[in-house]
This record gives structure tokens, sequence and C-alpha cells, in this order.
């Protein structure tokens, strides 16, 4: 069965390497990017997306969305992991005969999940704020989405704490009130943290391996990759890069890479520890208790990270053949 | 060495466990109970110390200490778990003698610590707003003090999270912005939380022979917890308690019983997660820190439960045959 997707996103490196796979897998029908700040301004993962859309020939709309959080003042664009406009060094030329949809992006997700109950999978692999948007506009749709899927958060698991601050992961921090909202709604969510896409390592060789068997979608990726892995060499001392957004697209494809573990999920909204995301796990009851009454939803605890690695290359190098 | 302690206590079943502990140690000189709202009102939390003095001719001063937290609405004495005035069933008769010493607690601790300068270890067991309120009036004192021992908090380790809520202990859940005061001025700070004190535990075969064989204070301490006890049985299917309290007063005489963590603590002050706190442990450099130019404080991670047990009950043998 074929899944329908709509992907909202802040491209962005690793967005460009989750926006591709979901492209390739012949499991995922790409009905839309739809367009976030975070990574890079909204101007900039707007025009990234349609030069993507060009030059990939993507079925999928692209939409622009939101160009700050809801409530917190705008954190700025990622450009130290990222590049000025989002892509590393490469910078897309600007497109001239698409344009995105008319709607905002919120709309677009309104109207797309009304017209399809039941068939749409929201994946959302930047700040929350488009889907935050949609909920408050339209309540409705928690009960017509198939499913939601968030690569964002770190809940301690593995050891994996935070990357803008000690306890926060940065699309959460980015929009910590629509984190919060997009969690509590009672839709079903599966949160992709940083407790699992900091499992999953791709090497310097393995990309290049990439570029040499992936055709010019393996070449593309290698090439923006260049900026995001003299960051994480230079900051973190690591030769690669952490499975990030492409993880929330392997979790669509494939369920049994993931362990879960289930309960309801909260979000700091202020003060030092904002954008820490916390799940209560156990069954006991408390005097005090802002979780007791939440849909329970499901956060990765652990991946199969080979197995992950091998359905990306393979999935990218069939990809590269077409 | 004997050290000189002000013990600021909400009592409380265990509170009482540790100023009778404090009292009975030749190693610490007992100076002042300072009370504070908590698991009993501030006029019950004054009126029990004051009935311990009268009963055991404590030499310490009994001060009477913050009503209410310094900005979150008051949670409420903990009457589920220390029942109607604090001592479980048991009601002290009101003293007729004896009086508080006419000072707020937290002048009565500026005006000692400046006394004694580099003297008095405070060791706070409550909520720690006489403290925060301290700080606040003279913030001279953090050069002062020669040492702050605070039971509160859970960090995580050893699975421990929360009693309150799921993520937040008592006494900084009753005020965290004056934890957050407490753990970020420049005075080090022992914080003896959740993840110690849930790793040694008063079985109801420890609290019988404790009993049998220290004599009235041992019958003291064994008639106060049997309220808690029923808590600990009902509430927790736990057959015994947890010893909170008397591990700060355990820490002080012998530090070698904990296993420390160092790094800078922040407190959640707001929101579903308020009263959670967070230590920052590693050294990495984020783009965004709240922690990172705060004092480095302590939590005990582990504790060597076994040797903490056999303390306390040598040292209420010992106190019950004088």
């Amino acid at each position: 069965m074929v899944q329908k997707i709509i992907l909202d996103t802040d491209p962005g490196i690793d967005d460009a390497m989750a926006i591709l796979f979901a492209e390739a897998h012949p499991g995922i029908s790409l009905e839309a990017i739809t367009c976030v700040y975070g990574n890079a301004t909204i101007d900039n993962a707007t025009a990234n997306a349609l030069f993507l859309k060009q030059k990939y020939a993507l079925k999928a709309d692209v939409v622009k969305g939101a160009d700050r959080p809801l409530v917190r003042p705008p954190v700025g664009p990622t450009t130290i992991v990222h590049g000025e406009t989002g892509f590393g060094d490469f910078h897309a030329p600007s497109v001239k005969d698409l344009q995105a949809d008319p709607r905002p992006a919120y709309q677009y997700i309104i109207d797309s999940v009304r017209a399809q109950p039941g068939e749409i999978t929201l994946v959302a692999v930047g700040p929350l704020t488009n889907l935050a948007l949609a909920l408050q506009a339209a309540p409705d749709i928690v009960d017509l989405v198939r499913e939601v899927v968030v690569m964002g958060g770190a809940f301690g698991v593995n050891g994996h704490r935070g990357n803008v601050t000690p306890y926060a992961e940065a699309n959460i921090h980015d929009d910590p009130h629509a984190a919060d909202l997009v969690f509590t709604a009672r839709w079903p969510v599966t949160i992709i943290g940083l407790d699992v896409t900091q499992q999953s390592f791709f090497t310097r060789e393995y990309l290049d391996e990439l570029r040499d068997a992936a055709g010019e979608p393996g070449e593309f990726i290698w090439t923006i990759s260049r900026f995001y892995l003299k960051f994480y060499s230079q900051k973190l001392g690591l030769e690669g890069c952490h499975v990030h957004d492409p993880s929330a697209i392997a979790y669509v494809i494939d369920k049994s890479l993931f362990t879960l573990r289930d309960g309801p999920v909260r979000v700091v909204t202020d003060g030092p520890a904002e954008g820490h995301t916390i799940q209560k796990f156990d069954g006991r009851q408390y005097p005090h208790d802002e979780w007791h009454d939440k849909p329970s939803q499901r956060i990765g605890v652990a991946v199969e990270d080979k197995r992950l690695l091998a359905l990306y290359r393979q999935t990218l190098v069939d990809y590269g053949k077409r």
C-alpha cells in the first residue's frame, strides 16, 4: 500500500535528504511539501523546495507556511549548520516557471486532510508551527489525519538530551508552544527524536559511496552535505552526520526499524528548559499531573541503525537508476 | 570537628526523623530549627518544632519562617502523607513555656551566618523559601555560609523522576522559583534528591527494631511513622518508607556515603513540568545555554544505603541510651 504523506519541512540539508528519500521510495506518495521557517528563513526554505520540485520533477505541491513561531521570539535560521540559504555552500538558483500553492501551509493541510479523510500522514521535520496553526483553525482534522510523524525532541533515552540547548532539540526549541499543542492533540503522534536520530550515522564514506552509486540524487546529497559535515567535524568532532530528518521517513516506510515507548508528552514552553520534551511513561497516579488527561503518544527509543542505513542507500540507488 | 547546622524544615514525619538524627549525632551541633510551610502549615510546623525542642531539651532555637511560596500559588500542606498537623495521627500538645525566636526565619539565617562567617551549614529539607528570602535580603551571605545541603528534586538518575508530579519532587514543586534562586546562587550547594533518597529504605522491621533499641526517641519515631507507613503501603504498595530528610543529615555526617555529580542546576518554574530539576553535566557548548554561566553544584547520584541505615540506627541507639 502506498502511503500518502504531506512533508512539513524547513529545507535544510537533512530535509533535502528526507525529501528525496520520500520521493524515491515506491511505498510513499509525496503529495506536498509544506514549508516552514527553521533551518532557513521561510523564503529560502520555500525557494529550496521549489528548486527540488523542478530539479527532480516532483509531483508534490510546494506550499509556503509560517515565517515565525506562535508565541516565542524567533530564534532565527540555523545558518551555522545549514549555511546562509539552507543548502550549505550550494545556493539554489531561483525557479522561474514554478510557484508555490497560493494558500498558506496550514490551510493547505486542512484542505488536503478534509478532502481525503483517513489517508494523509503528516510528516513534520521542522518547527511544528504549521501543524499547530492547522489544529487551531480546524480542530476536526485530528480525526481525519491518518497519523502524525515528527522528527524532533530529545527524551534523555540513550543519553541524548539536546542539540541547541543542553535539554532541547532545535525543531521543538524553535516553537515549543506549537509542539505542546501538536503532542497533546487527540491524533496519533509518533516522535522520532534525538534519542534515535543520533543513533544512526552517515559517515563520510557512506556519503561518498552514495555519491558514486546513487546517480544525480546521490551527487546532489553529497554536494549539499559538505557544509553540514564541516559543522559536524569542527563543532562536534564527528566525521559524518546524524540521520535526523530521513529517520522520520524511514519510520513511515518501515515501522519495524524502531522501538517505541508509549505515554503522553508535554513540552516546557518557558524558562531555561524551553523546548525540553517530557514523556510520562509510568502508570502511576500523582497528586498533580498535567500529563494524565492527555492522549498517549509514541516516542522512538531504539533504532536498528544498520537496517535504516541500508534502506536509505538502496532506496536512493534505485532512484538514481530511474 | 563538630559541624554547626541550621536545619530549615517543615516537620513533617521524616523531618522529625532528621531533627532527632542531627541532635543525636556528636559530629553535629544543631544551632537552630528554622521552620517553613510544606508538609504542614507554618503554624503546625513551628508548633511541632517547639514540641520537639521541649520534649528533647534541644538547645536549638526554633524560628518561624515563610507561610507561602515566593511566586506560585500555595500547593497546601501534604496532609495525605504527613497527617492533619504534620506528625501523622500524633497531634503534638502545645508548648507553654517556649516560644519561637521573634525574627522571621530568613532574618535569623542572615544574622547567624554573618555572626559566624564560614561556620554555618544550612541544611534545607523543605521548600526553599526561607533560604531564597535570605539570599534576596542579604546577597552577601553566599560568601559566609559554609555549605548548603538540600533534600529535594529528582534528576532522573536510577529512574527516579518525581513524587508529587511525574517529574517534580514535593519540596521543589512547592516553591520552584525559590529553588532556582538557591541552586544558581554562588554558594556551594549539594542536592540530595529522590535519586538517592529513594535508594534507601526504612522497612517496617527496621522501624520496629529502632523502637525497641533506641529508647524514647526510637519509640517516638515509630509512633509518628505509623501514618506515614500507611500512606506508603496504600498508595505506593511499599512496606516501609524512603529515607528522605535524614539522608541530608547523613550527608553532613559522612560525605563518603554518597556519589556526587557536578554541574549547574536549573529549575522549571512554570507549566506542566514546574518543579522539575535539571542539571547540565556535560562540558559541551550549545548555541543557547542558560546553565553555562551558573555555578556548578553537586547532586547525589548513588548512596551506600546499608551504611546509611546502619549509621542512622547506631546514632539513634546511642542517643536513646543517654
